[in-house]
């Protein structure tokens, strides 16, 4: 059975060490948060993740979700018991507005609690995850007397959220969405259509589900243009705002997936139901951009979050099993076998992951922090750059973190052997519920188009040029430092490359918009581990310093000189063929036939 | 549900234009199969499979293996009658030696008819093929008495042959088994002990089983010098050949794995069983490893047959499914979406796995004839460069169509969105099958250390002078014509990686055998993206020869010239990224105390 201990070491070196969070005390909700505050609020979640979701996770996976004849769904055994104590326990609200029923603490460390959640019980994390991103969706464009209503008990976990797009000739392209909305006489609209892949769309956990459901008014444009978003309840809330009436609307059936069966992934028909219009008409995109760009950083953190879980349980496996002999050793017949953590090919796959592990959870804080920025700072100029940042850097985690999450779990599996491959030692499990985060929330492609043909050349490139001059600061600053030179040097290498990348996509794709696509994958994944070798440099230079200092744990801070170097020889030299694979351009890809395939 | 179409006219091509097959026309059974009997034989076996196969293929996943109480086990729906067809069909024995039973035909064409099996059904495919593993080794060692009773039922199809190898603690470590055999008066042993991951080790398709069981005679030293091999069948032959006696032996219990459901993984408990010494005593280890070899090629089949039945159904998903509009047209409202094979990131990875399969396929058929050779060359020289040519080719056709297989099913995957997530589109299964093949018959990371610390320095490293003099040999000829440039730099220059890296290792493994270790899977992958990349230059230049000529398909040529040059643009420039790799060895990898993990 696997097992889970949340990271909270790293979290604290990051927030007090690298990110230096007493920095962003001017914001709200920051300054409360004393470091240890911090630790105490950290580890009562790692304690939630590890004792109640934890062993839950292969419940869920064996046990599924059952749909019932009347379209209400049942929820694994103890999902509903462990969603009682989190919504208790405030988890729900954390970093919520208090004018509307939140704690106001930080996002940064609900980003930081969503991948121990996720760690520990992904199909599970998906309930409330949703109810966040409604949230979001809600305050930035609903009216305020539908704040009221829903914000409260969203934010208290008496109710969770969805997300309605998909349809079942549309996923990606939602210029085709069909779902109507007809306007009634009291303001409200009837919605009719089906929507199909919506996590938690229904489920036991909660008094009330919150729809949030793309729709076209009778009457409205074709294509993206003609959608608006609305807000369809399960119960339609009561003058009190308890859930009332049930409302027109019902899950259709559950999905036979290869991995998260703990979750209710439906198929959701809307009977006329009743809904209301989230801001202006024929402007419901932007409204639910707000709930995607959530949900697609969060969708990273599970990347990150299985990765974790995956590489501990493989880590675990790799000092316990004795298998083989240690290289160069001449073997003798009565030698003991040495434990697999000997073996250099089993060392490679778990630092692999590992230094994966530990620069993305920084990229992740940093990106948290950004977006704590962006909410809370009065500086108009502090939030743009963190718009900026969040910008670029939201198709990098969604896609890379998910990419490497997947591949890192398969990594893990691999170290099992073939045990590996058996249900009871959950490894696979890992591998199957992984697998999802690649595709949903705009497929990992998707994600790449986004940032190269939107984020990339917006104002002017300004983001990006941003990112660059920062990195470019830091390197003539840790240069300076003979010490640093194994990871400032082959970051400096990795910067090169990403702008010979950037500037052959400047001069090639503005004539022929196919080099964009055609690059787009690799230009996310070159971001991407540019990105995380940043972060490992600077890293290193914090902890080269505490070593220096003496302060802190030496041997941690050690580990992270080590970890970060072997990301800097055996991750970050990718740069390479991902500028060679963009600067070959989209012409042998789209040259065939359709019918040469 | 997914379809399957045999690359049938792939195959000829490389047989009649590439290969060149009457070349071989002095081994035996080659003369005999001229081009339109080579036809003939293929379109039958690719209806065979895709008729009848194929449509089990899904019945398979679901339905999955059933032990009963008595230890029997039920095949899914379908297989039995599948395998009556195919052993009728005289394909069990097919490229079987004439003096045992076989037809003696080119053991390329079972190679190629492998890569329809596993396409058209991966885990139906496991219980013939493991027959054929167990045929080749019993025909090296076996005595001419066990000969005469066990190959002519195998190349019959009447019976099957499994291995058995792994016990619960001892899976790579195969000198830490402990299966006891204890020789008996009348010249048997009786075998007792566990054995687990069994592949078709129990089922109903046969009317007896050959199980090739490692064991240790009473008294054998320990560790791998002290393992015999055994023949122990589930019915004891009698004195006609006939399944007689059960033998003291059962199936314990079945695995729940990932995925090939349809094939029964079994515990497998020898209580007391008789069993007979194939071979020498304590020389269990090399006639293992004749049916090992076998095996593991046929595994990298595995690899190939997935990636080509994923890609199969990804295009026609791409060429249906509409969804989205032409990169840098401007969109209009009314304007009609576009084939998902439109869009660069689609096409980007049809192309991956397009490139990869049909230059891997030109590696198997150029390591089966080079089989053939090793077994029916009269001419010693010939049989040493192929059994060099095997030695080295094995580990990278096992772990590198492998890897690749597994990630392009992925990729086939990704290219259905959301539904590829989904259980009733079959494709999710092709991802849940492909991952075993990663890990068993030796991991990965085990064929890469057989190929850097076996294969590799072996008679002074002959077997990759060889292949690097035809290599040097073919491009100063290729090179001579402008036309092939495009092919013949990028060759060049990632064979300039190879030998880097090759000359990296011998200058610095010897003295730090970590470093090897260390470097292996970045090399198996390097010198596997040349072969690949040799594979893709030599049909370049005979598809330009043809198209010059104006013979043959000429949009067939110009195809195979333009998804070559993909290949060149774009997976051989991986090379860069493994030699850096490779360079960095062992320090950082191997640098952190356990409890720094």
């Amino acid at each position: 059975m696997p097992t889970y201990h949340a990271p909270l070491k790293d979290a604290l070196y990051l927030l007090n060490d690298v990110f230096r969070m007493e920095r962003f005390n001017t914001l709200a909700g920051f300054a409360e948060v004393t470091p240890d505050v911090v630790e105490a609020i950290l580890g009562e979640a790692a304690r939630f993740c590890e004792q109640t979701l934890q062993p839950l996770n292969r419940v869920g996976d064996l046990e599924g979700c059952k749909r019932h004849e009347d379209g209400s769904v049942t929820t694994p055994r103890g999902f509903r018991e462990a969603f009682d104590l989190y919504a208790r326990g405030g988890w729900s609200g954390l970093s919520a507005d208090p004018a509307y029923g939140g704690q106001g603490l930080p996002g940064t460390l609900s980003s930081i609690i969503q991948e121990y959640i996720y760690s520990a019980n992904f199909s599970w994390g998906l309930y409330p995850v949703l109810s966040q991103g409604a949230y979001a969706a809600l305050k930035v464009h609903a009216s305020e007397e539908l704040k009221q209503i829903y914000l409260p008990p969203l934010a208290a976990g008496q109710w969770t959220g969805t997300m309605n797009m998909t349809e079942p000739h549309a996923g990606t392209d939602l210029g085709l969405l069909r779902t109507r909305a007809q306007p009634q006489e009291d303001g409200s609209y009837q919605i009719t259509g089906q929507k199909i892949f919506i996590s938690s769309g229904e489920h036991d956990l909660a008094e009330n589900i919150v729809h949030l459901v793309l729709a076209r008014i009778e009457g409205a444009p074709a294509g993206v243009k003609g959608l608006s978003l609305f807000v369809v309840p399960k119960y339609i809330p009561d003058e009190n705002g308890n859930p009332g009436l049930r409302n027109a609307l019902q899950c259709g059936s559950l999905e036979d997936k290869m991995g998260i069966h703990g979750n209710a992934t439906c198929t959701m028909n809307y009977d006329g139901a009743t809904g209301w219009l989230i801001g202006e008409e024929h402007r419901g995109l932007p409204a639910m951009f707000v709930m995607m760009n959530e949900a697609r950083l969060s969708v990273g953190v599970q990347g990150l979050g299985i990765s974790e879980v995956a590489y501990q349980n493989a880590v675990s496996y790799a000092k316990d099993r004795l298998q083989g002999h240690a290289m160069g050793k001449p073997r003798d017949a009565d030698s003991k076998p040495v434990a697999l953590m000997a073996h250099p090919d089993v060392r490679r796959m778990l630092m692999n992951i590992k230094a994966f592990n530990e620069g993305a959870r920084a990229l992740l804080v940093w990106t948290a922090l950004k977006a704590d920025e962006l909410h809370r700072s009065p500086d108009a100029a502090i939030r743009q750059a963190a718009d900026d940042h969040l910008g670029l850097m939201t198709p990098v985690i969604k896609g890379v973190f998910t990419d490497t999450g997947f591949s890192n779990a398969v990594q893990a599996q691999q170290i099992f052997g073939g045990h590996g491959y058996i249900a009871e030692w959950g490894v696979e499990q890992f591998v199957r519920d992984a697998r999802v985060a690649m595709i949903y929330e705009g497929t990992n492609g998707i994600q790449a188009l986004d940032l190269v043909g939107r984020k990339l050349p917006k104002d002017g490139g300004r983001a990006l040029k941003t990112f660059l001059s920062e990195v470019g600061l830091f390197l003539a600053e840790a240069e300076k430092d003979a010490a640093l030179t194994i990871y400032t040097d082959p970051l400096r290498k990795a910067v090169d490359d990403l702008q010979m990348a950037t500037l052959w996509l400047m001069e090639n794709a503005v004539e022929q918009p196919e080099h964009a696509g055609a690059g787009a994958t690799d230009y996310m994944h070159l971001l991407g581990v540019v990105s995380i070798g940043y972060m490992w440099a600077m890293m290193a230079r914090v902890s080269h310093e505490n070593i220096q200092n003496d302060t802190g744990d030496r041997s941690f801070h050690e580990a992270k000189l080590t970890t970060g170097r072997y990301f800097m020889e055996r991750s970050l030299p990718e740069t390479q063929t991902h500028l060679t694979r963009i600067r070959s351009g989209a012409d042998s890809m789209m040259a065939l036939p359709a019918d040469a395939f």
